[in-house]
């Protein structure tokens, strides 16, 4: 499916579900409000598991603050039948952990096909870190530790780009292992499509063909060959969407 | 292969080729000179390309930082067959860099049983970061980004742990992504062997079932459910190596 069966897209793709040790989703709840307004329930999936956490234990506590904001949740570990989970849900959100135990699990559920359907059909989608890489053309922009083997790395594919999340503020010059820069540099050798940095207060809400970055943050692009540039909130991002 | 058909092993596992900005290998240039010696070339594997370098130019690199420690270096870009100039070989040097491009490239060369029959014979074997990680048993405490898909995340294995690189002095943080113990826990979520996290100026010496560990700083060892312990250089490692 090329990203462009995508028109009818309803994204937001969040780069942290905390910024500065705040609430839950406190630096994004109007953006998350307005994204999930009129769905009277959203269909979590929590595969990513952060610390491994059970995926009730997981579910439990997504479910605690997004009823802060006014949104039901369900996990879809509650449903016998996944697909059908999907099939039949008025909104998704994937949440954060690790990317490879998430996509791991989206494969082994024959969940790829049917959230893309979802998503092209125009049904709102939330993801946050892990579940921001799951919307991009692959997972190889993932900062997360490879703790599982996927079936493969391509990912859901509803934008022309890839997310890299966490994009930190700045680096530890003393340390001797790959900067962030460098680690997307290199990724660039070997896939052509643009990198989306977020930094931990960065969304992006995608509509169709429009893009709008929200937080205080710059975004920064990285194009293969090309110098990284930092973008604010505000700018015209809709070049990443052309095709 | 069992680990412990390795009870000939020599291996010097490296956590970096660089410490606090010094020379390349310069704060383990008597360890290395050690591990060479009688050793008239040392055959290097550059296909971990750090920032996308050539194979040409990575062991161009190579071979003077270790020229100037009195050893010679061939790379195997140079071979135009890798199995055989593995099986000739008298030392093999593998550099760090992106450790998925590493594993891809060995298993596409199919180069993965002939390094692990010559570490078996005794062959003396060096890895540095993403080399250090490929001693393990799999590369699944990796750092790296991964910028492309191997067919597996199944390393030599020729010691029954894993290593972690780069394990950092200290963490941001402010950051909200994981940290890097966050990520090991989560590896053992899934994974049951242990992780030897090497901070950068670290190695390990290990010769049959003797190990020991060099540098200034402690190494921290992490257990499937157990709180991890650091334990300087001179410490009892043993207990690694057993199975």
């Amino acid at each position: 499916m090329s990203t462009s069966s995508f028109s009818a897209r309803n994204l937001l793709l969040v780069s942290s579900s905390r910024f500065d040790g705040g609430e839950m989703f406190g630096h994004c709840q109007a953006a998350v409000q307005a994204h999930f307004a009129g769905v009277s329930k959203v269909l979590f999936i929590p595969y990513a598991r952060p610390d491994g956490l059970s995926h009730e234990a997981y579910t439990a506590g997504i479910a605690t603050a997004f009823n802060q904001m006014g949104i039901e949740v369900v996990g879809i570990e509650t449903y016998a039948d996944p697909k059908a989970a999907v099939a039949a849900a008025e909104g998704i959100f994937i949440g954060g952990g690790n990317t490879f135990v998430l996509i791991r699990d989206l494969y082994e559920n024959g969940l790829i096909k049917p959230i893309r359907t979802r998503i092209a059909e125009g049904m709102p989608y939330m993801g946050s870190s892990a579940g921001s890489n799951m919307a991009g053309m692959s997972i190889s922009t993932s900062n997360d530790m490879p703790i599982v083997y996927p079936p493969s790395f391509e990912a859901l594919g509803a934008i022309p780009f890839n997310i890299n999340p966490h994009y930190p503020r700045s680096e530890d010059n003393r340390h001797m292992g790959e900067s962030r820069d460098q680690r997307i540099r290199e990724f660039h050798h070997f896939n052509a499509q643009p990198v989306v940095a977020l930094r931990e207060d960065g969304l992006l809400k995608i509509q169709g063909n429009s893009i709008a970055l929200h937080g205080n943050l710059p975004v920064r692009i990285f194009h293969q060959g090309k110098t990284p540039e930092d973008l604010m909130p505000g700018a015209d991002l809709a070049f990443l969407l052309e095709e």
